[in-house]
């Protein structure tokens, strides 16, 4: 089997970083040109990965930072927790736009990628649906504008499915008119494990490769080939059958793996049959070794993670199996992920929309 | 009370006739410049109004040929009607073409004007998305395209309070991306007649001007600016409340001078009371003379159709209740018009798509 | 002219008196059996209207209490405006709920009324889909429950043109099985003046009947025939064109009206041309006196507002074009409505959500 | 393990029967008191299960009629397909009625069972928003039903996590106030297969238990406990992350097994490296014996389907992972679907409405 054939192509950098480190356990986790580090902001985990050149052949991702931030705020349907994430994100991108000078009076051009018709591919529209729209104002009412606001334009391009026209043209397009001081993307992707699904926002300034999110790759659009910083946001909303079938078997081992090290544990032994004790959730130590998955699973368990999912992708592609899928409760989150997205983007552009205030300004 | 101030624009070629002729009463219906003709073609209506360059000075719109079709399949909510007008379009928008030279092959790129989240102006964007767009099928897949298609994008570019940007230049750029080799503009106007709403279709080869259709001018779209022929589809959707007004007095008018008129006639004398008899339509000459008219409604009556909506739009404005208002029903209304336009163009692109099949390539 | 077949029904009850009071003018503004009283609760004005079995007879409504609360908010858009007016329609809820002895534990049947898929009308159903739903937790799930809330339950029957059922047998059906304590039942009406239309909240304890907000009448729901307290929340979304058109004529009256009384005061003669002086609105003294509207507008300035409409009608409805319209912006100011009666409905029905956090109870 | 505990539920009698099946190998294809027939009309393929008391036992699905129509019509966005697939719906429809003895001019209630908000779970109520309503002009306006035409309502019940309310009270409710002569419901369930959603329509005359859908048992609502037919149309849209992945290892043993019995062929060995030749789908036949499978995947490849399903749900399910999904592409499936089936259902209703024109009736 051709190593690359099947090479699962992932939109998150610390995906990438992971499948890299998972392709030889004999490689440290550190790699060369790749940092990354880890902090907690209440309950909102956040992971930086910034990657140079060398990183970038490494990873297989544009060198540039990544913030990722994690939250079940979405999932968890709870409004508190989301607006917490919501200051988190804005946080996030203010970092990034500062590390990039972007100075207090550049203009901002907000594009919403992905197909507005597709709820799972329509969080970018509906997040520039929702994004405080000022340019117009400066321009033909400036009377009206106060201090503490900044020029912002939005742009939906939609889909080459769609509009039969590469998507990138049409950015640039617009931006030959409009040019911004900078760009932010937003753009649903496509994650390789469910856990992440609507819970990981990825934030960075590497540029954008319209459509690559559902598999395509076209041109990209970044500082070097525009000239402005662009920014990223991307959210996983869809995962396809050999990310999940993959996970699955991930978490079957575990259980089987951690079943085998705590049977003879007295606690376990002791408790009463039904009693769920402690922490229900499985960790990488509990992967049983590799004579052991080889022992449930066989020759698939001796597969690694990589061989794994491209078996799986052999098999089910040419059956039209392998299908993209998303929760079934997709209209609500993506709702409420815009509102959080929105929300977050308003603050970071305007010093007079700050953490407090920006609930009021985004509907 | 200066003149022009308070003037009424239309987006309608047969109503800036119309205006233009009821200025004076003593003016010839022959306008110089603007030969007007009229056919039926089944149910439907069309007028045809050629403007040339000295005709544009005098109606006020562009020179060009503007074809108008009147159907009130939709109102009637009429399926099979509806497929009727939607020939009749394809027939008009294929004569426009053929009278620009428009080769079996040039590339169509089809935009939809107008705001798609408010729901009297999202005709233009809800036309775009039924549209078959064919484009990215030439360039990536070729050997999929049968002969009898011609090369069709499509694009959405919003509306300025929305985006920030001048539609006109989110255009023209990608326009400079894109290239093609004519453009179609589809867009929802406001009617100086509440007859007309959702009733009426105007194509016309006189270029837009973007935004124009809610009150503003923007910069201008035409085979002058552009270089191709750019064809403009406009429906009426929304009245404003001074024309609701100004038609109700009217009709006010027509019927108590019916009235006078047919008062002393056998037949009315005679009828049972409650029966009907006849039409019960009001005409341009059951409109009572002036002094008659002065008898109704006083200084209101004497005033011409132009002081009439003056004085009215000069009382209301201030008051903020000249709002522009639609049919309650306007969901369904936008939909099926949205529906109607969208197989007649796909019938006008392409060779293979025809009056007998193009229901099926529209959703 | 028969005077009741054209008489125009109002779903308000302010308007109904009214109407009874212009009827003749020579009565008195105190109707027996009406008691109307107003106050001023920051930017929102509340009417209540106390109708007795005699006031009943007078004006046509139900005897019962009516509140009406007015604000502009959702028409200026003005969110933070809108949440004062949420409070303030809690508190008339409220204020009924007491007068109707509803105990604290009390269960609600929330019921949306109206056609989901005409915006206009939609209203109803999209406030039931944001109002909290407790019941089924109490029921299946009782240890979640905590204290001060009690059981809500919401439905949504439909519009008889929908689903082919009188919407009162359905409801009836309905509350057979579930036995709540009282019914609210919220209802888009139409409006007998333009500017009420998205600007008043009627809230009543007189029952209602389902239906007749578009002109038909139904069977009524009301604390006698179903035997629990059955409140009212109804807002006018549309007008009739006779409504706008009598609007505007008035309008003009008052507007030459004013001239008149004005064209000798001082400050006007001397304002420089174009300046607008204090108040721009038009009030009830501008009306010209019965003579003088004879002079200068004819017959119809002869006419009182019910027999001006009744014309208006009676011309109109043959030639269908007394058509409902509704704003152009109608999707927008559904949308914020709804969000601000589900507020104000959660804040009401539960102990735990108040007038300082029903933002978060309601999405 | 206990055997029970982790049954996976079906709402597809043929998914049921072939469960039961499945269990013990040694078991006959020929279960008592199940007849299972098929047959081809077209492209279409229906399966009819017929199942008496006795063998309402063996399967756990009520004794009845189960007519299982499989098309791809919706997945290929095969409009043509859609329409042959329609005609196949309303005859097993009529079939079902007929069995049933519905009269000619028996009245009908069609109830859209889902949760309109949550697409997936959506089919219901769009069903019925385009099925042909005629009851209420039977009662109110008579003299405009022509020949041919039953009485037919609507209702849409909604769900109990968003009314409050049980599903089958609500339904009682309706029907002890409307007294339809028949029901038809229409709802989305899950399924356990991925091939089968959006793929399988299951007509059925067992009467509907609401809400069992996702996972509830709730009342029943039967011919039994209401004394009229209640048809039941039921189409899988989602399955759960246990299906997926059970079906994926499935169909990697099949391909293992496909390999190894194809390896010594001659034709293979021959063929180049990458050409495919024949057909690329997998069978039962391809799936390896027990002893082989056990031998190349360990202990899972020992598991009969029912104890692999078992074994993922206890891993998945605490982990929160065995989450409901849904193709990417849920808006334009469900659309078409509730196309499909409205079609179906208003020409299965009116003998005026017919294979060939039931399209002009449907919107």
């Amino acid at each position: 089997m051709e190593e690359n054939q099947f090479e699962v192509r992932t939109d998150l950098a610390v995906e990438a970083k992971d499948m890299y480190v998972e392709k030889d356990e004999s490689k440290e986790e550190q790699i060369e040109g790749v940092v990354v580090s880890e902090k907690e902001i209440g309950r909102v985990k956040v992971t930086n990965v910034e990657v140079d050149e060398v990183g970038a052949k490494h990873i297989g991702k544009n060198a540039g930072s990544y913030h990722t931030v994690y939250s079940d705020a979405i999932k968890k349907q709870d409004t508190s927790f989301q607006e917490e994430t919501a200051k988190v994100v804005t946080s996030q991108l203010l970092d990034l736009m500062s590390k990039n000078n972007v100075a207090q009076d550049a203009s901002g051009l907000i594009v919403g990628l992905g197909n507005r018709n597709v709820t799972p591919d329509a969080l970018g529209p509906l997040v520039v649906d929702k994004v405080l729209v000022t340019n117009h104002l400066f321009i033909h009412e400036p009377q009206y504008v106060q201090e503490g606001y900044r020029k912002v334009a939005t742009f939906t391009p939609g889909v080459m499915g769609v509009t039969g026209i590469e998507t990138s043209d049409i950015i640039q397009g617009v931006m030959d008119k409009y040019q911004p001081g900078f760009v932010i993307a937003i753009d649903a992707l496509a994650s390789r494990s469910i856990e992440r699904v609507n819970a990981t926002i990825q934030l960075s300034d590497s540029g954008i490769h319209p459509g690559s999110g559902v598999g395509n790759k076209r041109k990209e659009l970044s500082k070097e080939t525009l000239g402005v910083p662009v920014f990223a946001i991307g959210v996983p909303t869809v995962v396809d059958a050999v990310t999940i079938t993959s996970d699955a078997i991930d978490y079957v081992f575990k259980h089987i793996g951690k079943e085998w090290r705590e049977k003879d544990k007295p606690s376990k032994a002791l408790a009463p049959a039904g009693l769920q004790l402690g922490d229900q959730s499985l960790s990488e130590e509990d992967l049983p070794s590799l004579e052991k998955r080889q022992k449930i699973f066989g020759m698939i368990g001796a597969l690694d993670e990589q061989e794994k999912r491209a078996l799986m992708q052999e098999v089910l592609t040419p059956l039209g199996h392998n299908l993209m899928v998303t929760p079934k409760e997709v209209d609500g989150y993506i709702s409420d992920m815009a509102h959080l997205l929105a929300q977050s983007i308003n603050a970071a552009m305007h010093e007079n929309i700050n953490i407090d205030n920006f609930a009021q300004y985004t509907r």
